[in-house]
């Protein structure tokens, strides 16, 4: 336990974190050299300050945000600056350690008082993804632990928490990619829909987890990318990452994956997910269910792939998931472009749909290639 | 038979067409004042000019292109200012006779072999829409027809044509809207795909037809939209075209389809045609296909409403079609905004996909409402 005055105690704190940092940033460093990856991080914490990469600018621009209050990491998260379920969980659990460091408290229950009501901020971005509400109860649970610690002990493990969930993101992905390479084959054509990958969570993906695994086994693979409309993850940030690392990847408009697949050019569709219920239904990004439609009448099996934490037992089915409906300005006035629908049209713009379990050939996670009707029983808390 | 030197015979022949297409333009202009439409014209013939409806520009701007010769009216057509087949071919019967006027010739052997040329430019065009080749064929008979006319008499007979072809194509359309708003009842939820509307015809609309068709019979319904990326049809062309008919319509992604229809939100699909082969098979814009299996996966009639001209018998099955690939960057580059993709990535883009006659609930033709089993039969030549 750290003593003295509440300034010297945050000149320690500072100075302690500041080379619990070093450490796991360096050793993520090193291995992703070793591994040959150069993605610009996600999100990372550096000198107090949580850097999250503006995934609206991509591929256009390669734009690094630095906040450093609460609401500008929120604000990220509301505008899709930084998107993917995995990414967002480990950007709330940052940024409630960056709300954590600000809060000018001696007395543990005024600072746990404060710093609920930016875990609350955080729960309120966004409704679908589950992973945000995980590791918003991660963080909280650090409040909970029953230790009898001083405020600055508490931002400390704060922080401790956040770089952990971040180097876990990191692990769950790399474990999901080498399970779910398995079913891969060489020559194996693809078809992805959104963004899983590298910058859908920590780094390394996970539907495009599964890619990058497959591709290191020296798989030669080919990767259709629905475009993926309306906020086009699939044509900014997939097909994107996909080149980054010189992995194979045609883009295709959504409408093109029924002609892919009938043309008998699709061998397997992987996908990510923001939330997988109890009986297997999953929630993911809009187009996601019409994929699966299509993959099912063509005989062409369909995965998903997420880390335990997009897993949430509590919800029994599909129709229990809150499903995001977003401004139609994302439809009729296109990545900031003009506009390409009359003016006032009504639009319907819901960001995710449910497929249904039964379309689901399996579900690849951190704990194995799981059948949807194993979720339950794996996952009970 | 008219004549006279061939600069007085020119003279006459003009003087006799303002007063042929003065009346067929007034009497349509009369019909639509009728029924209540005010709809701008996709092509038109007017003082010796093609007028077109600049469908690229819509809905931002309503420009008129005034095309003079063959060669803009043939760009025209390539660059999707005009689109839709029956407009097509519509267009292409006008850019023959325009350029049957331009033919100086005294020889009606010389004048034929130079209007063939002006076919096979129109030909050259796009290769899906079967209506184009249909109305060159047609605009052929005229030269075929073993009269011993001199060739002012054959430009106008050339240009009779292209008008008879223009007024035949709306009529079509009206009946097509008849006969199709048989299936349509009160309170239904329409769902198409693309435009198949006023503007992809010479008026009124096919798949549009019948819902047009079906509101004027005093029906509440409402149409959604899919957007139909690439080129955005749907939310450019279709959605406009209704609001300023005011009949409800909602716009979606195409990756909205399969989500309104597992809600229960839809009751009918149609769509329009380029081309519908023997078996039934049917060419359409891409992502019909998609459409229409997850239109069966959710028991959802899917009907495809097209005018015989757009029926061809002597292709024996969709595999026969052949489907348009256009540019990638109709995908990378949305709509002449900024890049929405990485330079230089790889892009499928077919511009078509072809809908097997087993996904077909019905075909809606001038003739009636057909099973696509019973395309080959009726119209068999």
């Amino acid at each position: 336990m750290l003593r003295g005055t509440p300034s010297r105690l945050r000149a320690s704190v500072a100075s302690l974190l500041r080379t619990a940092e070093k450490d796991i940033v360096s050793s993520r460093e090193k291995e992703d050299e070793r591994k040959g990856f150069t993605m610009i991080p996600t999100v990372e914490w550096k000198d107090g300050v949580v850097r999250l990469l503006d995934q609206s600018q991509l591929p256009g621009r390669v734009e690094i945000l630095e906040c450093q209050d609460v609401e500008s990491v929120v604000s990220a998260i509301r505008s899709l600056q930084v998107r993917g379920a995995p990414a967002i969980g480990v950007t709330a659990a940052m940024g409630i350690a960056l709300g954590a460091q600000s809060i000018l408290e001696n007395e543990v229950s005024a600072f746990t008082r404060k710093i609920l009501a930016v875990c609350r901020q955080f729960a309120d971005t966004r409704p679908t993804a589950v992973n945000l509400f995980w590791a918003i109860e991660r963080m909280k649970g650090v409040l909970q632990d029953g230790c009898h610690c001083t405020v600055p002990e508490v931002q400390s493990r704060l922080l401790q928490e956040a770089l952990a969930i971040q180097r876990e993101d990191v692990a769950r992905c790399k474990t999901i990619g080498r399970r779910g390479a398995t079913l891969i084959k060489d020559g194996y054509r693809i078809l992805t829909h959104c963004n899983a990958g590298a910058l859908a969570t920590a780094g390394y993906g996970t539907a495009l987890g599964v890619v990058r695994a497959a591709w290191e086994q020296g798989k030669k693979i080919h990767v259709f990318a629905d475009e993926t409309r309306p906020v086009l993850q699939g044509a900014r940030l997939t097909a994107w990452e996909l080149m980054e690392d010189g992995i194979p990847v045609t883009l295709i408009t959504d409408n093109v994956a029924g002609t892919v697949m009938r043309q008998g050019k699709i061998d397997l569709c992987v996908v990510g997910a923001d939330r997988i219920a109890a009986n297997g239904d999953v929630a993911n990004k809009i187009g996601t269910y019409s994929v699966a439609v299509l993959a099912k009448a063509h005989g062409i099996p369909f995965y998903v792939a997420a880390p335990s934490s997009t897993i949430d037992v509590a919800t029994p089915d599909g129709s229990a998931i809150p499903i995001e409906e977003r401004s139609g300005d994302e439809v009729t006035a296109l990545n900031g472009g003009p506009w390409i629908a009359p003016k006032g049209v009504a639009v319907f713009n819901p960001a995710f749909d449910v497929t249904p379990a039964e379309y689901v050939t399996g579900i690849i996670t951190e704990e194995g290639v799981l059948s949807p009707g194993q979720i339950a029983e794996k996952f009970q808390s």
